[in-house]
């Protein structure tokens, strides 16, 4: 979405920030970087010519200007290092030549991608965990107030407010632990060179792969990934499968919002959740926010998974669509949780009316064995945490 | 996606305006405008209070601020009328007070997003039509040149070049008259107000939906269509349709240009289709950009489709969901036209190597009736245009 | 599925019956008799021969033992015809030479697959016409039966059941108008032969795809469209726009019987929408078959849109992907008509329940715009049908 | 699919037996049987009623009726103990009381999936795992044939076969222990009664539930999942990526396959890729039933996550979408592994055409790196087995 209120209908700041321009050319001209240290240091070019080519990485180069002419080129990466070589051979023609050695253009982007998938990942963490301990505390606190249990959207039988709690903090923990276990697959380096054999670096390939992957954060993948995706259709599914978890707490927490049960409210705060027409509204904006993502984010998910079969050493269109989907996939995944998140801290829990509105339904009172798997549930979570 | 290179890698700089925060922003300000005019027009404000929203109405708030307390209230349309409203307020409080008269959020995006749909469909058929007169050139041009045809990835029979031209064109076409045909339908003003009863209005809604409808260039829908999404939704899936389309025609031309048959090739621009690593090389990058969108559209169609059960009178993050799915189907569908429209135009079409691939096949050469069927369908293709 | 169960627990029987094994053979056998009949008639084999094919083509052959010939082959044409020339051979050696002249295996499935589509789109419009007339009849009984309009899942401003009512029955009809027209475009006959020249008979081409076309009640494309899908994905989509329009329903429907509302409640039929454990309960499980529909479908439509780039001229994996994805969606649409067709045909609408949840509400009772916008909406239908 | 020709044509007889009528029934006794048993061995129920329902559950009900009856109830389940109860109660009233004791339909269905899922992954992993070795021994042996690399579509620089293989191989491997992960987290019990709380139990539940687990071989979730839906949903991913990994291999055989590189042929097999009118091809079948395969399976996938947002305590259209789906996605894969399986099991690798096309590329035909990376890859691949 080239609007930046679309986007932050959904995104926050800071994962806009991740996927912004300025970041994606900065992990482009890291890769650059890196491989020339790495180059440098198993003696393929001099310490002078890395200098030069480090040095040249630091500057961001016109990004209008450098978006003009990757569309024209068919990648960023062949503008990207056509630009930084004429940078470079201004003062140091020897280092120009030098630079992306034995590279092309997929393993700076895919590596870039990652760098970014990796800083994604952080932001969804860093707040996917206090909304955890939020849910635990939230799960404790009401074991065993009472509540009235609904199935197929009908009165049923009756539970705690507790359980229902658990059930999302139990579900939200698996998800996590899933997109961890994902990201800590796929966040690897890519360097394959052409066709993915690594030729053009003096057979030593995997030392430099080593090394540029200790110096950017990622994991040596031994082997080049350039037609194997399923790390990163694996990190989107996990994220779309969060999503849809988020997305559970958010058809819960609006269905009960509801004006005629009016359990749970989000939190009031001064100019949110208002209408244009009805003042007097208190709409649950953090639960459209997660439940629009949740309209969004399968077809996503899908998306990736159609880029799947790559054409023999690189492919011709699958591999271009996949970062654009994996950016739109975080924005909408960290949207949603931070909404929630918010929504969830704030929470106000109508217990009272609970109580009330399960006297309504005549459909009795026990609660013990629900307040046992509450205390189950945390017991579980806070050992495996 | 919050990067212009991610955007300009398959979207037009024109569509790129189309959907920009500005053309978003002029598209809200112009239904307040119309409302005001109209209201005017009908008696219920003075001709002088619409003036002073009208004048309010030309100036462009600052887009960072907005974003920022759009995302803040869960809606632009409220960010947006409550800082136009104390805008106006300063110079006439009483106009403060009639602006956006009867309406709802939804109305002001609703009918916003129609008028940026307008501008695009009008983008896409500019650029279709002569990519239509274009394919029935060559396939003219072509009726008769002998090829081999293909099936299941496997020599055939043969047909001749004009023939499989002019199924790209006949698909086209069609494709191209869904989107209008969509279009047509969906193109209308949104004004219900709260609830989708034109409340608010003294009994004149009828008559000032009419009014903004010819003043903004939409139909009259006559009744809101808040929760009624199958128009939006026909246009998206005629995008998705239109995508494909244009894929096929792509997914044809790129294995063409496989170097082993190198029966079309993709106009030689200087700068386009290098390879950051093999310069020799002639990528087929329109091709690229059109399979890239086609694995991506799909599931842009879908998002809408799961949007469609808007709960009540309007819903909770099924609307939300929309615009900027709508928009990101726009651009790829433009990106991918644009680009094979160049392609078509300038495509080199190697009719010597088609004949010694025919003979190498040792299928025979007849192409009788295919010049018979190449004729007719470009006669119904003028016929039809 | 292979499950019977699962298919009944959306498909009506006469669905399953138009996609099942024996339709599709028949229909298969049918276009094999159209073809002689017609190539008879145009002089390219003598009348006898056709006799003898469309004799054969009455039998039915063992399904189980077709299907895994069939699934061998590659094709369920292939196996078909294989053994349909040698029942013909062993009566009539010739015409068993003359069987399928100049066809190829996709002008057979293709056309069957059409043959089944024009079944399926009668039943949808058999069962959707009833339930529109159902809905005008609701519509204007409940004009002006003031309730409580809600938006963003939260009590807003009075309507009347009348206008919500309209609303479903204008969105529709709308979707039923979509249905129709892309069907129209979509049902013609497939002849074009190996490489859809229609090479290998004479001549006469389009003179015997006119007489089949006629004598199988389908229109006749007069180009081959073995790689134009279009029509088709014009018409899922458009099933995938009607299952939302039809779920848009079944959510309203199963949210206002929620029991703190219970504004509507699906007709009490014995044996329905109970539940194992909980005899007293009364399941919305018209709205859950709808709304389980809604689920499903938007993927499908996103799969059909996903096999569009069909390669040269007949595909490798698209067009075979194609006529499983097209029969789910018509079970899950004509499945979720007939669940809501019965559900609002024996509504029970609560008028004294809305109006007390409107007063408590305490928004006003306001209701002349509604009642205005009703008539206007069964004008407009009752104009158009 | 309500036709055995389609399922077959992607579906394999194994697999179609997995999810028939008869397997999800036997199923949904054997949950039945199971409880009766845990609740006679905790004392609940006496041991001749355990032993009264576990003689019913051996008895498989008339499943056109029970397809039927389940219909109308909107539940299998709830017919299915209708049924049995009736039968129980002919010879042992009380039995028939304690049937289903403390249980609801999503316990019986959720189990049911579970163990149909159990067997499905057996049957995928149980041809997974020849395929991988097969891949192992391809790529030992042709470590260093040397062949075209191909990147976006054209020629690029020398490979070998080998490296292509190890490729496939190492995306594979990853896909099946993605599985096999995701699997181990989500083939448990289900066992909460009507809200989840596992009341009615006389606090015996997970007493009950272990006892279960062991019975039928799932594993105990200790708390009951009936709206945390992320289990199912990433085995649906895994296998969506798995057809992805699948459908890689196949579109490379099937471009190696074209007649004009000819450097991979798919095995021949009397009656196998023919065509209805050409006999001489020899079509790539199992390539075009992995491609079709990949065409359906991210739709799917996303269909799954779309269901994911549960309403309360148990869901009204979500968890009723999810099984079919599930099932879908196993036959799928199921069938693409298999038919890829058998293609790679009798490739013909021409390699003196990989080495003339080579040749004829001149872009050398340095191999080292290549056969570095093969080894390593073999190496990796047998210490991780």
């Amino acid at each position: 979405m080239p609007s930046l209120i679309q986007e932050r209908s959904v995104g926050t700041p800071e994962m806009i920030q991740v996927f912004s321009d300025e970041a994606l050319v900065r992990a482009a001209l890291a890769f650059e970087a890196a491989l020339a240290e790495a180059t440098a240091a198993e003696g393929l070019i001099s310490t002078g010519e890395a200098e030069s080519i480090e040095e040249a990485c630091r500057a961001l180069p016109d990004i209008v200007e450098l978006a003009e002419s990757s569309a024209h080129a068919g990648s960023m990466a062949i503008a990207l290092i056509a630009g930084l070589r004429e940078r470079i051979a201004a003062t140091d023609p020897r280092a120009a030549q030098t630079l992306h050695m034995g590279a092309t253009s997929q393993d700076v982007l895919d590596t870039a991608l990652m760098l970014q998938t990796k800083s994604a990942v952080a932001l969804v963490e860093r707040d996917l965990h206090p909304m955890l301990g939020c849910l635990a505390l939230l799960a404790e606190r009401h074991a065993g107030t009472p509540m009235l249990g609904r199935t197929l959207l009908q009165s049923a039988r009756p539970i705690t407010f507790g359980l229902k709690v658990s059930q999302w903090l139990v579900g939200l923990h698996s998800a996590a632990k899933r997109l961890r276990r994902e990201a800590t697959g796929a966040l690897t380096l890519q360097l394959g060179g052409p066709v993915g054999t690594r030729a053009g670096l003096a057979g030593k390939g995997p030392a430099i792969a080593a090394r540029m992957a200790a110096a950017l954060g990622l994991a040596d993948p031994q082997l080049p990934w350039h037609t194997r995706r399923d790390g990163i259709a694996g990190t989107a599914a996990a994220l779309g499968i969060l999503n849809g978890t988020v997305a559970k707490i958010a058809r819960d927490v609006s269905l009960m919002a509801q004006n005629e049960l009016s359990e749970t409210l989000e939190p009031r705060m001064p100019g949110r959740g208002g209408s244009s027409s009805m003042p007097h509204k208190r709409n649950p904006t953090g639960c459209q926010i997660a439940l629009s993502a949740q309209i969004r984010a399968p077809g996503l998910v899908s998306s990736m998974l159609s880029a799947m079969p790559h054409e023999h050493e690189r492919a011709l269109g699958g591999w271009q669509a996949e970062a654009p989907v994996l950016a739109e996939l975080f924005l909408l995944t960290h949207g949603s949780i931070v909404a929630m998140a918010n929504a969830i801290e704030g929470l106000e829990v109508q217990t009272t009316v609970m109580q009330s509105n399960l006297a309504a339904a005549q459909v009795g009172q026990d609660s013990g064995e629900a307040i046992a798997l509450v205390t189950l549930a945390l017991k579980n979570f806070r050992m495996d945490r």
